[in-house]
């Protein structure tokens, strides 16, 4: 297994996105400023679409604008189209998230857009971010399966993150959005795309609705993976299973680095404690194991 | 990996006993029942220790005489000494369980003995279950830590499970009391366990007190165990962190194993339901994550 992962915190971004209760920007920008102090070195700040998909990231830029930049970490933000990219730039975005899904039918209910058409949209705003010196992760979703149409050939998961890392993304986040992947077939997965994008270049993403986010991890660090998105206070719940959990939380996966001898930069106490912190902000328990244990309680 | 995997159910037992609502004889009994219609086939029914010790389970004969007996399932029930075995033998009990920790305080602290003044204890009983026919499974508690003495010596737990192996239990579970373990730890205990007793009449026995459960079974499962406790819509909590996760659910269990390909005999969906009923007799959500996402959220 590698000796250190690199967390990407997606709480802020792909977390928020999915709470209900609306955050402050000053709360926004709190919590990112907590992230950065904990170690973490990546951090999904925010989302520039449309503010009429995603009223919660409504205030982008002002959180964009707010945050403390820390030396040697880094602030993605999605983007999902020229607009957004401009956007972005205004504030000064040096790193952006482009997305997609492996399913056929999750991209065409979405984006209304074939798989092929979604990627031929990004292409725009990769050749600009190259030009413009910005880097660009790749989201991947459903390479587990998908809410519309079940089963997700693997062959459309290794096709659609080649293409992504072909036209420029240094990292490609293989994500199962909907949590139904288990250690084995999360393995397998990981390994055919390794077969065509450098295993550096690759990252994961589980979610915990049947709970298998933390034992997927860890086949996928037996298989060789180094990157691992994470969402703090386990923010984000899951859109496709009512009252479900969503985002594997980030403390739980730290402790689980943390015993197994593996580096990760991030103090795990001052994170549980942004975890609980953050809760509180949505108005609910902590999602994070670790944050009950180490907190006490709050159940 | 093993192909099968049996599952021991603990919730009637090692779950309800750390639940403070009340539940009712006819209840425990209906558990009881549901849970063998499911395909388990090893369900530790409740527990012969004194009523003054553990109220919850103070009906454990009227619990035990009520259940439909299914043919090729077994009963085990709790038992801490003569006294209780005799109890247990009246109502016609054929399987008893015995415990005992692997950490020297742990012992001292909860039954004012050391560790091998605790095995002694357990002898006539163990002799006298020989000498009726009566099989006997052991556990050790406290093998990843301890929460009085923090670190627990490996050797200690080799020693305590390699003594209850000889002194006639034909199986032995090791048990993450507190939960504080990780897949690298979890594996290198099982190993250094199934060098001194073999691997067959091992079974591991995981708390989610920190989320890392079911990476912790995964970990052991490459490592060849064959036996795995869980309990129900994760009854139990944590007696030892307010508010934490105890006992791995079940249903989170059977639903990794299933995707690994690995046989439970175990219906998911009637196993998912249960838990949730059982969740309604406790006045509280399913801790299965797998319940929930099934049950289109109690959340």
């Amino acid at each position: 297994m590698t000796p250190a992962v690199r967390i990407v915190e997606v709480g802020p971004r792909d977390g928020l996105q999915n709470e209900k209760t609306q955050v402050a920007t000053a709360d926004k920008i709190a919590l990112i400023d907590r992230l950065s102090a904990t170690g973490l070195r990546s951090i999904e700040a925010t989302s520039f679409v449309s503010p009429r998909w995603v009223p919660q990231l409504a205030d982008a830029t002002e959180v964009y604008a707010g945050i403390a930049r820390r030396e040697g970490v880094h602030y993605p933000v999605l983007v999902p189209n020229e607009k957004g990219y401009e956007r972005a730039r205004e504030v000064g975005v040096e790193e952006i998230a482009v997305f997609t899904a492996a399913s056929e039918t999750f991209n065409r209910k979405n984006i209304n857009a074939s798989i092929d058409e979604s990627l031929a949209r990004f292409s725009p705003v990769l050749e600009r971010a190259r030009e413009d010196g910005v880097r660009v992760r790749g989201y991947v979703s459903t390479v587990l399966g998908c809410p519309y149409q079940g089963e997700v050939p693997l062959a459309d998961v290794v096709r659609v993150a080649r293409q992504l890392h072909a036209m420029g993304c240094y990292e490609v986040s293989l994500g199962d959005t909907i949590g139904v992947g288990t250690p084995g077939k999360a393995r397998d997965m990981l390994l055919a795309v390794a077969a065509e994008v450098p295993m550096p270049a690759l990252a994961v993403h589980f979610h915990d609705t049947y709970g298998q986010a933390l034992s997927n991890i860890l086949a996928c660090l037996e298989a060789g993976v180094a990157v691992v998105d994470a969402s703090v206070s386990g923010a984000g719940g899951c859109p496709y299973a009512k009252g479900a959990s969503g985002n594997v939380a980030t403390e739980d996966v730290v402790y689980m680095l943390q015993g197994l001898g593996i580096e990760t930069g991030v103090d795990l106490a001052a994170l549980a404690d942004t975890g609980r912190w953050l809760a509180g902000r949505l108005g609910r328990e902590t999602g994070s194991k670790v944050g009950r244990a180490l907190g006490g309680g709050a159940g």
